[in-house]
């Protein structure tokens, strides 16, 4: 008996086969096709099928997890990503359920998989109330509140991007949220470049990537080297993590708040500075009950939480 | 078949006893006593003896829902009420589920029952995902999300008057929270006073009343004569207000968020600049889902709830 688990990314779809156990027993990735749009249904069909063919002689599978980038709509079982064109209302679970009437088909957005995947076997076990945090490329949060996952009148919750941080409004945030803008993976960026205008005369090593180069990544290196430009975004960074964690700690009285995504990656240096930025923020007893840390699961949160998904269900937490 | 609801606030009880199709029979409230503590726990115990031996010929108690000012402990089943000395861990629920064991005892946090009274009886009718803000001497917000009231990990979750809105972080944040200092019943006098030093040679009507003793209400009068100091601080107020509410609709895509407590009254009117200042900041899908609104049960959200508590259970929305 085993479960696959899919996380499909906006470039690429990773696998994993758990045993009944719940351990990995088969793992890879795969670049998505290049046409995109229904191709990548059917790239996914294909990996499922061949996977349940080697599988059904000695561990026949009983079930199929899939983490989504971006809106699973449970009403409609269609997904919306934003990063694969023509996945407007793309109606997966149609296509995976018909393979096996047998095999249980579930599928959910990445921020609820994470953090079902942290629950059942990352740094948020044992928890009913927790959230992820991921900061990547951008912000979203899954949160699992009284041992359900937050999803909203039509499964759009945890759009922390979107986080109101700093009046007054610019037009800058238009596209992807306030807190977005600053503090994700391309924030990081954004910031350093707005930084290393204003501050044109001073000495850093930024100055020397041609601005529109500059990576999240360039900052850590520079802050790790003690680049004043970099410092001043770090700081500015750690607040904007800071007063965005201690919304969610003073809104849901969490036990845990969870960071991962590439930034954390290098930033999971900077968690102990950001709860310190928090506890200024934050509801005060709340904030002394939680614990902030970093993804438990080196990057395969989702791909736990899918398997999750099969094994508890897309609502239970135990 | 009767239910007796009772609404504690930090002077008075008011209470209300709920025929079986859900309408009120009768009504009333009355101050706390002097001595506080013990002595209030007690005065709900005689109210409701009281009540029931009037009402067990006719009309037999069949529940009593207790809607508290501060945290239910539902663990513990004891309530802190900060405004009431001696209740910091008050068996609230030992104490009246002792009149009479075939009598069912529910209590919950103002936060949590405004929201069920709304749902039930207000607003919110056929909701499932909507939020109560309440703005009053403090904020503080009552969230159900998928017919799930959101408790947090202690009970303390929907603490949102220490939503942090504007960096950097203040001392007189301390207190209370940013969003709350500023945009409380209180918030708006002190903002008022702020504005008033700021602008001390500015006419104003504001300026003819003691700084001390300004409330929230000589804003709004000022505001309603076009007096510009009222008219700044009440654009402050829009805001705050609206980037708290797009904060919860980005986070929790609910199909109504309504305004209560004291303010929201002559708040009421402002309720669709609130929405469009909000439309600025949330999500763009959840903001154009969500209805802004005001209470629909004119300060009685809290006393529904109550009643809604022992129809409905704690946790059920329907």
């Amino acid at each position: 008996m085993s479960i696959i688990a899919f996380d499909l990314g906006g470039t690429k779809l990773s696998h994993a086969v758990f045993s009944c156990k719940g351990e990995i027993v088969i793992e890879d990735s795969a670049f998505l096709p290049p046409e995109k749009g229904k191709e990548v249904g059917s790239f996914i069909e294909r990996t499922a099928r061949h996977l349940i063919e080697q599988l059904t002689p000695t561990d026949p599978v009983t079930g199929i997890g899939i983490c989504v980038p971006g809106i699973y709509r449970s009403q409609e079982k269609t997904v919306w990503a934003p990063n694969i064109p023509g996945w407007d209302n793309y109606p997966l679970w149609d296509q995976i359920s018909q393979i096996d009437p047998n095999i249980e088909t579930q599928i959910d957005s990445d921020r609820a998989c994470c953090i079902l995947g942290e629950v059942w076997k990352g740094n948020a076990q044992g928890c009913t109330d927790a959230i992820f945090m991921t900061v990547g490329t951008g912000i979203g949060a899954g949160i699992l509140s009284g041992g359900q996952i937050i999803r909203g009148a039509s499964d759009i919750a945890g759009a922390i991007g979107w986080m109101a941080l700093e009046p007054p409004f610019k037009d800058e945030y238009i596209q992807c949220g306030c807190y977005e803008q600053t503090a994700s993976g391309e924030g990081v960026a954004k910031t350093a470049r707005k930084f290393l205008r204003v501050a044109a005369g001073t000495n850093s090593l930024l100055h020397q990537i041609d601005s529109g180069n500059i990576r999240a990544q360039h900052v850590f290196d520079a802050y790790k080297k003690g680049d004043p430009i970099a410092t001043a975004v770090i700081s500015k960074l750690i607040q904007y993590w800071g007063m965005a964690s201690a919304n969610l700690v003073s809104i849901f009285n969490p036990q845990k708040i969870i960071f991962g995504g590439g930034v954390f990656g290098p930033a999971s240096q900077l968690i102990d500075e950001i709860y310190t930025e928090a506890s200024l923020w934050a509801q005060p007893l709340s904030i002394k009950e939680v614990v902030f840390e970093k993804s438990g699961l080196d990057g395969k949160a989702g791909i736990y939480g899918a398997a999750a998904l099969v094994r508890k269900g897309r609502n239970r937490d135990s």
